[in-house]
């Protein structure tokens, strides 16, 4: 039984904001200018370049205003910012960027920690930024966290998701992050949760955003694909893990979700060796390996024998 | 399109063999003895032990012998050797190891530099190696070196391997691991080079042998799955990557395939957490970090909120 790969997928690169955003040290406004500029030149289509939460509760992400006045007009990708509330919306659009992502949970617990809110009062909020966001011309995505398993009540119900989903597509998000927050999905629970939101949500607006926690990611990539999905978030380098346990956690690895698609004959329209030196410049201004596996693996080369 | 998992995987634990094989510093026979229990006791079923090569040329497998004296009638899982010649086969033998493995490769130049012979060359002294095996009631593993990415000489023909494990199959070998070995596979040539393997050969006879230099191993298991695989190769912790660069190359770590073959609903007979404890104790003398992804991140916990 061979699963067709479909054509392209539609990447999303994480790193510069899921990525960058526990990174205890503050990486200086030039130096994410650069990263982000060099992801664009890649060929990533569309990249998260910050958020507008409290800059108490997120100093990493205290300049993404500055971040995306620096990058106007500068890249070909879709520059994308998250957005909590009405006032994040005026910050966003005022720096030029017609893209926003709200983050909600299908996790009460997840929700409460993480935003402040149970997740049908996040909906509430998010219904008024969206209404706004949309009239304003903007796109909106809306992230699904702990999808699959809360790292505070354990698994997740797929009728949850799929509650939160209809929430998010009926108040006008354009497309959904369906998001392993803590990395512990496996490929037969994707299915499943991904079986049940197609049978009323288009393919075309489901995207897939794994955490490889616990080495799974690319699997799950694997088996969303086969299920019909064509977008996919990932992070350059792997960055998202905890700066402290080098190696472990983090993001799926942009580098590997290119290599394997390429070697699968699917287009992404980014140039490996590209996003590599970007990730290799971010790895040595942050001073720790990565975990991406290509980063370091690198291209196969013919050698003489 | 939904995949159906097969109820079962059978796991060949490589990590005392493949896995420290390349070890800078000799692990003592007392913790390699105390690794191979504490791998049983987790419920491996089948482990490579060691290797009856050089001394000179692999100096950790230069105890095998020794490792297998001491295990002796001491563990569950089939004890398994990689023997070279008909020498070894009488040191097998002798030490009481029913199970051996034979080591090739799809690619002369990968063979000459591994074994010093040809590929051909090689089946011609396996054939005398696994008939004498055979006929003194030894089961024999034929391994398959190179099978979809060769480094000195580049992508490999899946005809190439076709023929080997033909040959391997023809001279009495009771299964076969079709290897990655420089972790370079992606699904979508692992489905090609099975497609091909399973016209001729029956499907559990054919276990597969992945790496996670480029951090695909896990979608490999699962896109070889889908052709209706069920014996894989791994190594406890990930153990196999070059001492050097921590997190990269490496074997598949077996933690990262027991999690998701046990999310997935398959059976594999071993218990995670007690895998795990033997890794984290190998980890310790190592004095280095190990790839496994599980290794570290740790089984979920549902907490209080």
């Amino acid at each position: 039984m061979t699963a067709e790969a479909p054509p392209r997928i539609r990447l999303t690169e994480v790193g510069p904001r899921d990525g960058l955003q526990n990174e205890p040290e503050i990486i200086s406004l030039d130096a994410k200018v650069r990263f982000i500029e060099r992801l664009s030149d890649a060929g990533l289509p569309a990249i998260e370049i910050g958020s507008f939460v409290r800059r108490d509760r997120v100093p990493q992400m205290a300049d993404t205003e500055d971040v995306a006045r620096r990058l106007k007009g500068r890249t070909d990708a879709a520059l994308i910012a998250l957005v909590p509330n009405l006032r994040g919306i005026d910050r966003a659009l005022d720096v030029g960027l017609s893209t926003i992502a709200v983050f909600t949970a299908a996790s009460d617990a997840f929700a409460t920690a993480n935003i402040g809110m149970r997740v049908d009062e996040s909906l509430g909020v998010f219904r008024d930024v969206v209404r706004s966001a949309t009239q304003r011309g903007a796109a909106v995505r809306g992230y699904i966290s702990t999808a699959w398993w809360c790292p505070y009540t354990g698994p997740v119900e797929p009728d949850a998701v799929r509650r939160v989903a209809l929430a998010l597509l009926d108040m006008g998000c354009a497309n959904l992050g369906i998001a392993d927050t803590i990395g512990a999905a496996t490929p037969g629970e994707v299915r499943r949760l991904l079986e049940l939101l197609l049978r009323e949500i288009p393919v075309r607006t489901i995207g897939v955003h794994f955490h490889d926690t616990r080495g799974t990611a690319l699997a799950n990539v694997l088996a969303s694909m086969e299920m019909g999905i064509t977008a996919v978030d990932a992070s350059a380098g792997g960055l998202g893990g905890c700066p402290f346990a080098p190696g472990a956690l983090g993001n799926l690895a942009t580098e590997d979700l290119v290599y394997m698609l390429h070697g699968m004959g699917v287009k992404t329209g980014v140039d490996l060796e590209k996003l590599r030196g970007a990730s290799l410049e971010m790895e040595a201004i942050l001073g720790r390996r990565l975990p991406s596996h290509y980063l370091h693996a690198g291209p196969m080369r013919r050698s003489a024998v």
